[in-house]
């Protein structure tokens, strides 16, 4: 089990570096004052304007920051302007007119027009943007844009909200003699049950590429890593996948899916992978990073389908919590996963770095020695494996425990 | 609102007594062994054999128990046989020969056929019965059966789990000239996320009435009831609603949806409703009662899509026991209910005994006294309104906040 450190992979080098890695581009965080004392503005700029890809919530109720993306994204960009600490989300019409203006004042202080900039926005809904805190606040910020370490690791800090540390990453990868970077910040989930996430990602890549490619691959990787932390249509009113690609690398470009584009597609994918498994290791009070493999399904959606129910389910969370292998509770959530399945040839086993032990064998329930168990689960990585006997698919989720921690941070959130 | 006391309603009598109110049943209920101390085993008999209907789990995994009455729910049925401590789910073979086993037992003593007898289990997933302590005690409580209080109480007593306190209730209705009694006990969900709750209610009447039309009124009332305690597909591998009617009352056979019928069904729900609410009072760690109205919907469905969604939402409820207005989280969790709405013409309001405030009005925020609000919210028992303006239905859904205690009490079920 890999629990999202910055393994090397084949083809793919996993550089020390962050957001500002790849050509061109610049970053900048701060405190503004909107939140109390932790920083609370992020400023991304590309030095050309950029092909931009963007996943966004399925949610009915898309915060304006969402819908002034889904308006740009296929524009060329410049740049993107982050708050965190109010999400700008049922916010009415005033809501809009501040999404539109956080573009303007941004685009202003780049030399650039507002319809070349994105607007993102986390934290508590339905409370109005300090629009003078603001606009200050960019104006004062623009200036400090840069490609530091320390630039871009303000620009981390920026966007968070009750994350306990940054999520950044940046790899590189050639293409044809040159070398092609991917640099990516992401803000953690800020709540343990994945689908009430509110996940946001930025990724900074100096690749030439066709922006229906570059879609494609940003959609498909999305929905192997982040979408296995949180449900489809199951997400927050703010919830974004930003990509922009400013061809600074100067590789022959691509235009098609050829092995270009698939280095490129597992380069993105090693990136969102480690960045969804960070925001579960950061995950509201959690003490246990789980990841849950489902086996012999019929498809690939069917093993996602009730992995997925088996990390969402509180019960199953509570029982990692305490350490208990509980297993029924992981019959129980596959069950009620919408997945039609023969329980009686399934089978359940559980591991860790302390060894491991099955539960359930085709069916029949068997003997485990509680102590060994005990140990076992009381590691820091657990994983959960039920196999079925419908098919060949396979898939995994991952997810985090459900502790009083968790319970206290949310008790006391907005307040 | 209600929160499920034994208010008095037009035309139904709720009166002092539980599930022997109705003539011609008998039970009982003692500690066999199977939990440590609590009671765990309930009988129920109906002197002359009684048309039967069920509502059951719509799990992909049946517990033998569920299979075995989806198999005899047609017969007449001259007694049920509950456990609780030990699920009897996913125990392969040999839990489908226990639960026959059970039924067996239970029918000699009672001078029945095993195929008269329904079978309940409750408790962890994965153990077998301890068969040798079900036979010795179904053998020493049979004769114990009675129509007393204290039979009765002892009934209600062996099919809880974690539950703090008993459900039951006895209405009486008169058709034709006739005195009709209702009686009923139920098991609390044992956990505070309803989307795995396992439910078991069992319900006595003394009415003459056609089968289809038993379980017609069962199958409407558990979907306005239960089920919005609890998700339709979400449920655990055990849940049953189940009745008996044994025709003792000598009324004039209700053999059409005629007034009669409706007069039946409308004290049938009556039972469910408060001890759906009871249930929710019971929830693990509970410290609040929360009523989500959801008003100005297309359909019904829509109404109750939205309801529970806002009731399962995690945010939701320890916002709740935060006494935490972060309505918000309300917005969110209607936004990812799958049901499409204008949130731009959308309010959201807050109520209990120590007044009102609203937070939304036609999607915009409006501001609200903050000490006020947290008066409002630290009462026990709280409604949340949230209206639409897509049409005339409307649903509400029951549920209660997410505690420390929740996290203590499922993080050591097992163990």
């Amino acid at each position: 089990m890999s629990s999202g450190y910055k393994t090397q992979t084949k083809d793919i080098n996993v550089i020390s570096g962050n957001i500002v890695a790849p050509e061109g581009f610049y970053a900048a965080g701060a405190h503004i004052g909107i939140k109390r004392k932790r920083k609370d503005l992020t400023l991304i700029k590309s030095e050309i304007p950029a092909t931009a890809a963007g996943v966004f919530t399925l949610n009915a109720i898309k915060a304006p920051p969402v819908l002034w993306n889904q308006g740009h994204i296929h524009n060329k960009i410049r740049g993107i302007i982050i708050n965190s600490g109010v999400a700008n989300s049922c916010t009415g019409k005033t809501g809009t007119k501040n999404a539109e203006l956080m573009a303007q004042i941004y685009a202003e202080c780049i030399n650039a027009h507002k319809d070349e900039v994105l607007v993102s926005s986390t934290g508590v809904i339905g409370v109005q943007l300090p629009m003078d805190k603001i606009e200050h606040g960019i104006k004062n910020l623009s200036p400090a844009l840069d490609r530091t370490d320390e630039s871009a690791e303000n620009a981390a800090l920026g966007i968070l909200t009750t994350d306990k540390f940054i999520k950044e990453i940046a790899v590189e990868i050639e293409i044809g003699g040159k070398t092609v970077k991917i640099g990516a910040i992401a803000k953690g989930s800020g709540m343990i049950h994945p689908n009430m996430a509110t996940m946001l990602a930025f990724i900074t890549t100096d690749i030439d590429i066709d922006r229906d490619l570059l879609q494609k691959a940003l959609k498909e990787t999305v929905d192997d890593s982040y979408n296995m932390i949180s449900i489809d249509g199951d997400t927050s009113t703010n919830d974004m996948v930003i990509v922009l690609a400013n061809a600074r690398a100067g590789n022959t470009p691509v235009n098609s899916e050829n092995e270009n584009y698939h280095k490129f597609k597992k380069a993105l994918e090693h990136v969102n992978l480690y960045l969804a498994k960070q925001i579960i290791m950061d995950g509201e009070g959690a003490t246990r990073f789980i990841e849950v493999e489902v086996k012999g399904t019929a498809t690939k959606n069917d093993a996602k389908s009730i992995a997925k129910s088996i990390i969402n389910s509180n019960l199953f969370k509570t029982a990692m919590f305490g350490a208990d292998a509980n297993w029924g509770r992981i019959m129980c959530a596959a069950g009620y996963s919408g997945v039609k399945f023969d329980y009686t040839k399934s089978s359940v086993g559980f591991s860790s770095n302390a060894g491991s032990f099955n539960t359930l064998t085709c069916g029949e329930p068997v003997g485990f020695d509680e102590d060994e168990a005990l140990k076992i689960l009381k590691e820091r990585e657990i994983k959960v494996t039920l196999t079925l006997e419908e098919g060949g698919a396979q898939a995994a989720a991952w997810g985090c425990d459900l502790s009083y921690e968790y319970v206290r941070i949310n008790g006391e959130y907005r307040t």
